[in-house]
């Protein structure tokens, strides 16, 4: 990244992220778990969610949006399931605590569903499955998307996200396997990244109202993303936003807000996780096992012509977080001049103080 | 369907598959509970699971690769979740047998997860997924495909399968959302019809070993099927067979067994389902009519030029089930021949007896 002036370690980042917060209003611990949560999708290159999104959250506080102290309460709860109220604070609070809660959960009955509801944007989906791994369990999220820019398959209305999913699941000596995915071909940021570098954009990412090719990123509000395999991927876009969003009891289709385009309006954004115990179903080293096994497999396959290596779905973060780790994280000029900006207006010391 | 010679009620199918499974050795009640999976199967217009499959279900039993007669055993069990052994038996049995333990134990716990190893074939995944339906609650469904066919994303191995997903939600008024798909673009079944129709394949439903679009389906054995969405389908299909096989100790990978091409090695098959109840979460009622809402949402939306209407997943189906209930299921003249052979060669009268 030759463009980029400074580089950070997760530890000064994530207290850069809270002490902005807590400038923000946000109560002092909470600051500091989604400094941490934010800085942590830095150091696995999810360079989208991490800390870019900190001048639009302490807008979003300060317009009204998001509340900067909030209660989590739970709506309604079985042994196995809950439904969160996230009281419209920050959602990196509110997915954590579901994540918590099932894990808490599936120790006892080997499987918890969570939801939430009126919380906000969360940062990367494959963060909160990862949280199960510590716990020798397997996590899967899913998520209602904060912009509609993915119409129902053959329409023109955008009524649908990219709404992703994750499942993270544990191995022995090999990474896990974290599989961290839109529903998209393409997420919205990298049509925004396209066009800030005024490239153009590969075909298959969007089409425009006619079903036409739509290659140039500065015409991208005439189009629309295309979901994975078509109609396929636009069912999955559906049945996920209906489990994390109307069964909950928040925002899906129309009620969506875009949260890109309006600070005011409550997002009302709902998530789910699954936590689910490996030992219920296995013994846990001999899974581990055999899901090095099965990464071997993979690794091990011929590849095509150009292809230098079979990449498992995590590798590639795996690889970027440990580089990160050692090395700092990369902050592109641009982004350094926003958040120091930022800090200045808060009144606090930048990121390298 | 022009070519078709004639035409089943569903209850004449059931009745027929019945009694062949009857002849092959299947107690008479399981026999009749396949018969009904299957022939609904074929009522749902999933063709290539229902009776088509008969005559290899029972060559596989005569030939000592799946067992006529098994025990259904619980392996390991919690609260929410339970690993069944399916004994070899027929998938539809095992799988049935699962789902309702699912439900039993999410109408107390709110949510369960039981897996399966031992198991066979089963059909298609939409069967699994909305039998949660009749209880008001939501269907997970994953599978390992019983034959590779998809190398991971840049190799040339064929180590993993089509490995399905099927989900299903209840609605008020509108049909259920029935999503029941294969994680590559085509499913392997669509192959060898175009093969038997001498029609060409489109272009991205296989590539062969240089990476090179395969569209003569003659030379599907020189080739792979495609992933939806490249590296996002082969990660969808690498997790759900991590879940629906390797958990539960079914066959995953290199241990799969091409059950198209090999009637007596074990397959050792892996399913799993999710069983969600929704009254854990909302009212039931109120839910459904947010799902009918969302549904009348997407049908609203302008469409593209030379679409006819927006489709929800399962709309197609339930059309085809409307129709076939009051018309009868059309039975291909050449799985008419077949059928007829399999009558006589196992002694018992014909579909229409």
């Amino acid at each position: 990244m030759p463009d980029s002036t400074v580089k950070a370690t997760a530890e000064d980042l994530a207290a850069f992220i809270a002490r902005c917060l807590r400038a923000a209003g946000v109560g002092a611990d909470d600051a500091a778990t989604v400094g941490a949560i934010m800085s942590e999708a830095d150091v696995n290159g999810s360079d989208g969610h991490g800390v870019f999104r900190l001048p639009q959250y302490v807008r979003r506080i300060q317009a009204g949006g998001m509340a900067a102290r909030a209660d989590i309460t739970t709506v309604r709860e079985t042994s196995a399931t809950a439904l969160i109220d996230g009281g419209n604070g920050l959602g990196h609070l509110t997915v954590k605590h579901a994540v918590e809660l099932a894990m808490d959960k599936a120790a006892e009955t080997g499987v918890a569903w969570v939801g939430t509801r009126n919380s906000n944007h969360a940062g990367p989906a494959g963060t909160y499955a990862r949280m199960a791994l510590a716990r020798d369990m397997i996590g899967i999220y899913m998520a209602v998307g904060n912009a509609n820019h993915l119409p129902p398959w053959g329409g023109t209305e955008m009524l649908l996200s990219t709404n992703p999913i994750a499942v993270a699941i544990p191995a022995m000596d090999e990474p896990p396997v974290a599989l961290d995915m839109a529903t998209t071909v393409a997420a919205y940021g990298k049509v925004k990244t396209k066009a800030q570098r005024g490239e153009m954009m590969p075909e298959g990412w969007m089409i425009d109202a006619l079903g036409n090719s739509l290659t140039d990123p500065k015409r991208a509000d005439d189009g629309f993303l295309l979901p994975i395999g078509g109609a396929k991927g636009y069912g999955l876009a559906l049945v996920f936003g209906l489990l994390a969003g109307t069964l909950n009891g928040a925002a899906f289709g129309k009620d969506v807000v875009d949260f890109n385009a309006d600070d005011t309006s409550v997002t009302n954004t709902g998530q789910m996780i699954i936590a689910l115990n490996v030992q219920a179903f296995a013994d846990v080293d001999q899974f581990k096992r055999q899901v090095d096994e099965v990464i071997r497999q993979l690794h091990a396959s011929p590849t095509m012509p150009g292809v230098d290596a079979i990449r498992i779905p995590g590798e590639h973060a795996h690889a970027v977080r440990a580089e990160r780790r050692r090395s700092g994280i990369p902050i592109h000029a641009v982004l350094f001049e926003k958040l120091e900006a930022l800090a200045a207006e808060l009144g606090v010391p930048g990121i390298v103080p």
